[in-house]
């Protein structure tokens, strides 16, 4: 009747502009495949999508694994994830570690809305943007990227397949045909700008994207998320923190994005 | 660099008709006081409201405090509230611990739709309904409510103050006015059937209440909940867990609730 | 790779002079017979052993289940236990949850050596150490006895069987005979009024007892647990906090015990 | 009422000749100064001590940070402390993380005893021991004690001093002056080859450590670590887990080790 640590835990770490992203998962249990092609494919995944800020093209993420896998598979013990930052040529100065480089950046002094900037700096009493602004960043999500492709890994023998795509961008809602396969849809997404099943609906939103570029804002949207495989009875009714939909809003909420009104993020039934 | 319990932990537990409701929360520092009228207002609220079920008129809950309480101030020690179920008496043997009265209740064999029925008897292998559904019921919040009533009292002291009003119900959006106090709202919203500070609203929404009453459905709604004197900086945007609209979006996504298409659970700005 | 509570968590909770003593103990799955004479057996082996305080003539103590358990099986549901403090009539007014009774009980001002009480104090910041001694005592234990005789309920129809047992007290060292099958070793020292297999050492003990209470001291000893029918693999190398020994170590350690340098608690190979 | 992540974490990882141990440490607030160099003195002195073996000679181990630190101040979000392991590069190809290189390692077929060898390779069912050893290694402690490193860096500011040192090894008993200051204390023994603070002593423990060595045998011992000006009350008593004793003991006894009859593992008054 003892308390212990959770099967699978993580812990991320690094900021946009250092030198490495890390994510140590602990509780994999030893003689699972762990491929690092499907890991980067789900890095580069990341980084795709019309519209996608200029960063993405400096970063091709790809994952190095230090410990806790050999020869191809998980050893039991815990597997850490490292994403170098190739633009930390360019930072080394302004992030150093080292006190003796103090003084190397100007202070970034004017929050950002819609980011933790502001909070951040009065929390910890900073004097200088920066020390929240790099790690309250989306790039914090490409070591959660890295980790949830590492849990698919582990996932998949036992048949649970996972998939993410649009339904809706700005003011366009894409048709899912209600009749494909979890294969066929992956694929049909998966090949499509904007992840939707709809070439017609695709086309908008490509148009209503372009057009809020130009007045340089941003637009809301539906990502629907598909699970199958899974046995009956994940999650619980007996316990308030036990129940599925309490915490898979904690993670989906989790993420940093500035909600507008139209793309608030949404838990419930389709 | 220990790992340890958090500051303030809760269980809850009890059956819908089982003999009492149970409610251990662990942490609370010595010396606050512990107005138990003040626990009961907050379960008296959750019973009110226009068009609640029948069940209601038959509970008035009241809390009793069996440990952690002396003298109407907190000891340190784990604090347990305990609400009797006054219906027990009728439920004896069908909810009977005894295994000598196994038979003496008709299993319940049809799963409501929008609860956890089905997955419950699934997930435990279960041929009585039953098991499930004293649990899978929104007569487990009674404690939550018993806590967080608790909770407040600890955040009263400094400053703290919440209040949760309705913004709207089913098609009706309820005008809260701007330029009201903290107080104010309180005082308005909380003489209202339905909470709302638009008494023209309350008379559509009840109107459509009864509508809907008589067509055996049911209305979603948006409640709005306000918290005023917090410190800056709760929660933090270093760790996915540690952020606060995931944690809150964790305990929010966590009550049992048939969400309709127009009443989806929404965290996000007003 | 979502982290979520463990499988079993317990909190107990009541004070050594209040109303009840209470544990909620809940993951555990639906299914299980919970017989109450097991628990009840459990909390009696407690109360016995030659040369316990007097208190224990005046608790009988019987666990009541309020919650969780239905016709003798476990619900999957959190299972309430509580323990009744028999002596209760006498301290109504010294351990009133009333404020109105403040001023009723005489403020304990004098620490106990060995105890909490002065940490509790100086903590709380409090002026009575009744606040503190109710909780920091042996009385506590009663319900980890509750709660860990339900965990045996729920480990034995899967073989593991658990025994606990004198090696020695004081200066006297019994002698286990290595043969003994874990059935008769359990039989024998149930039946020995120190617990030890070995009725030459149960009579010097006793002598040791006798004379130490004469001086008004206390015995320090050594206690063997035994543990059968375990899965091979139970914990975990791979980090810190999944080590068995070390989560053996906590939950031991957490007894509260006058600790002599004769009977420092031990964690070890025999 | 919302339980959340504890102040300070930390996940270690790495393989005894992997290419990098690491620890992730969350939850320090920002603005502590992050001096590696006395991460880096802590690192040496965990190698130094007579009669360590000749892995000492090989490792001096040196901590570089990847996150959570700039100019020498921690940021507030997590840190990465990374050491190297100077051997890797004779053990790339046996310990790599590509599948094509499996081969290239003769199994280790025969488990150490007083390691978790065994029940390592039986939990995950494993056929190559290097699989376990690689972690269930006294190397898995460096980075625990960079951790503790880092703790130490943030207690610093507010007067906590913690010191460990030796008062006995195999059969000899160290005289610890009872007057010295906690300076001096820390002087005396950190100049000490087996630090005691007993020259007498120091002379017959190394004397035992070389007639061990000769029969190819390991020696017990008695460590006492001191901590000053910690706050009144850490800890509690209101439940088993926040008990001080218990978490020490947790985290003690977690560190691997043979422990023998004579040097077991002790919590208790000294």
């Amino acid at each position: 009747m003892m308390d212990g640590p959770k099967m699978l835990r993580f812990l991320t770490a690094g900021e946009s502009h250092g030198p490495e992203l890390v994510a140590v998962v602990e509780g994999c249990p030893a003689g699972f495949d762990i491929e690092l092609a499907k890991i980067n494919y789900d890095l580069a995944r990341r980084q795709k999508g019309y519209g996608r800020g200029g960063r993405m093209a400096i970063e091709r993420d790809e994952v190095r694994v230090v410990s806790g896998v050999r020869f191809g598979r998980s050893m039991g013990s815990p597997i850490t994830l490292i994403v170098e930052n190739r633009d930390f040529k360019n930072w080394q100065k302004r992030m150093s570690v080292d006190p003796a480089d103090r003084g190397e950046a100007e202070p970034v002094t004017r929050p950002r809305p819609g980011h933790a900037d502001l909070a951040g700096v009065l929390k910890y009493n900073l004097d200088d943007i920066r020390d929240v602004l790099e790690r309250a960043s989306a790039r914090e999500t490409t070591m959660r990227v890295a980790a949830g492709s590492l849990a698919k890994l582990i996932l998949e023998p036992f048949g649970v397949t996972t998939l993410g795509y649009v339904a809706s961008i700005g003011s366009i809602e894409a048709r899912t045909p209600a009749d494909l396969s979890i294969e066929d849809l992956k694929r049909i997404t998966e090949s499509s700008q904007v992840r939707v099943a709809d070439p017609e609906a695709e086309r908008a939103i490509i148009a209503e994207i372009d057009e809020c570029k130009k007045t340089g804002d941003t637009l809301g949207g539906v990502v629907e998320v598909v699970a199958t495989g899974l046995p009956v009875g994940l999650g619980s009714h007996v316990q308030w923190d036990r129940k599925l939909d309490g915490r898979l809003a904690h993670v989906l909420l989790s993420l940093q994005a500035g909600f507008s009104r139209r793309g608030d993020t949404r838990i419930g039934a389709p």
